[in-house]
């Protein structure tokens, strides 16, 4: 049994905002809500799926919305709690543990102020193991377990609970209803067995972003070869460095769509296109795509290898662009239908990892 | 105990064209459902709220959508019975009896159909005492019962639960959803006791609307009196006799909205404007407003006396315009807020019925 303590915190902001991948929700927010609830309410306990009974009832929880509305509007807490505990009366049986859906942006953090707040252990895995837009873009998808029930509440006390016969299905209602109530409330979803979590989830996710986290922690205080650390111990590597000549950013129906163009810093002649949709999704090397979704692209400032944000990215910026791999859980039939480049609507095929 | 079979259809049919105000969607559609129903499952019986168990449970199921949207995909009654059950597993008890939501349009003649289905008495009550297009537009409102636990269904098996802080949240949510399903959903609805019914409801109205039917009927089958002998009984009057000279007529997100000007048959100075937003819900006598929300305004053929809907309104007909008062029940502190003029987006004052 591991602990998160307030001191954890700002490695799993840094290692959340790299597994973003420039998307996800400000990280911050949710650290700042993880740190009060841990000063509240006591450290949080970490579990492996595998430790629980494997009949106990797991539940992830998450906000949904839009970022930018949420950077607006903090959320409370208590309805996150309140969604918990709406999902517990709907199945009539209590969860024994709580799991992060993504362990990218807000989302990572968030649960833990939940765990702190009803004292009950999180469980060191994911869905996505990174940030994804939609409820339905999970590896428990793939392996055909549904989101539903969802249960949505807001701060003022609304509640909308859903059942639906697929995953998209779930997606569409469940964002409709967060639209309706505000643009950003708290879900919890993918009610599952331990057994089932043992069986689909990413597992160790949280201790992996917390561990690059510490990593981007070295770099930013001056490590030199934390970076090369971090991509020895990710998988990852560099595949473009150079100056922010362009970005076109959009803001439309609480999603950030656009692309951003950075020329080399050795070669003017070539450049790299990054595509956004709220995540860096896909990166074009001189007219040739050469990272797709589910892997993931990260843009770093090329001085202290501190990701940047789709937010933040501006003109005349220095960076380096890193592509780490997605998790192996995602390797399974059937992925790309799931969050291949197509699942974001790019005409493009998928670029396997190290083949780029 | 009455009961209704296969030949009371068609009187309560007519009555909920008339206590539609031209709108409240196409009665034929539930008639038709209520029909097979009854034939399937035998003929469903007719209560008051006070014969039940005072703490049994009542729910008012109906159709939420738009209403072009239900005549093109006929609704199967699953949804229906569907949308009761996930109620009754919400709650943790099983229903003592359906109540329709409205007397006016097909949302009298569906909950037929589902109570002959699932074998539970029909209330001889409901919550407009003719149609309105919002879940919040009821008594129950006025007395300040919650819409809400609502169950929506849709005919693949998807479901949603809302419980919201109040009836006009409750309004946007359900509806939200319903648009997100196709448009046309089943809803379960307005769970309360017989007790809280009896207090609350607007009681007879069935019974009310089979009669005004059965008048309806006198008069097409060429009774000279049916008519008098209708506004007699409803205590309504003719306001108005013309023909229809402008049709302005929109289909907007769901709702149909417009006006239709009508000419005096004596007096060709004299014209009658009628407002529209699925029902008929002002009246302007040369720019003076006669009749207003809550009371009834309906569209008869001339000829024949039979109920015309917005929907088939059309240049040249020649009209008897009536006008009903509101049940009595909405007559209490705070009705003008909930069905009032201003309630629909009309900067009026509500005109008192008798002194138009």
């Amino acid at each position: 049994m591991r602990q998160i303590t307030t001191e954890d915190i700002a490695h799993v902001t840094l290692g959340a905002t790299l597994l973003g991948t420039g998307g996800g929700g400000d990280p911050y927010i949710g650290a700042l809500m993880a740190r009060q609830a841990i000063e509240r309410f006591g450290p949080v306990d970490v579990v492996d799926a595998a430790d629980l009974d494997p009949d106990g009832l797991v539940v992830a929880v998450a906000i949904v919305g839009a970022p930018t509305v949420i950077i607006e509007r903090v959320p409370a807490g208590a309805e996150f709690v309140e969604s918990l505990r709406a999902m517990g009366r709907y199945l009539g049986r209590d969860p024994v543990a709580i799991m992060p859906i993504e362990v990218g942006g807000m989302n990572t953090l968030i649960p833990m102020a939940t765990a702190a707040e009803v004292g009950l252990p999180l469980i060191d895995a994911d869905g996505m193991g990174r940030a994804f837009p939609e409820i339905g873009m999970t590896v428990f998808t793939l392996a055909g377990l549904p989101a539903t029930p969802i249960t949505v509440s807001d701060e003022k006390g609304n509640l909308g609970i859903f059942e639906t016969v697929d995953n998209r299905t779930a997606e569409i209602l469940g964002r409709t209803a967060v639209v309706q109530l505000g643009m950003a409330n708290a879900v919890s979803q993918y009610p599952m067995t331990a057994r089932q979590c043992v069986d689909s989830a990413i597992h160790g996710s949280l201790s992996y972003c917390t561990e690059l986290g510490r990593m981007l922690a070295s770099a930013r205080d001056g490590s030199p070869s934390a970076l090369d650390e971090l991509l020895d111990f990710a998988g990852g590597r560099r595949i473009f460095n150079g100056k922010i000549t362009d970005i076109d950013r959009r803001a439309t129906d609480g999603f950030t769509r656009g692309t951003c163009d950075i020329e080399h810093f050795d070669d003017p002649l070539r450049s790299m296109r990054l595509l956004i949709q709220n995540e860096l999704l896909v990166a074009i090397d001189n007219g040739t795509p050469v990272l797709t979704p589910p892997d993931l692209i990260c843009v770093l400032d090329h001085e202290n290898a501190q990701p940047i944000t789709t937010e933040t990215l501006a003109y005349g910026q220095r960076v380096d662009v890193i592509a780490l791999p997605a998790a192996r859980q995602w390797h399974r039939d059937g992925f790309l239908d799931v969050v291949g480049p197509r699942a974001f609507g790019y005409d493009l095929d998928y670029v396997p990892f190290g083949r780029n």
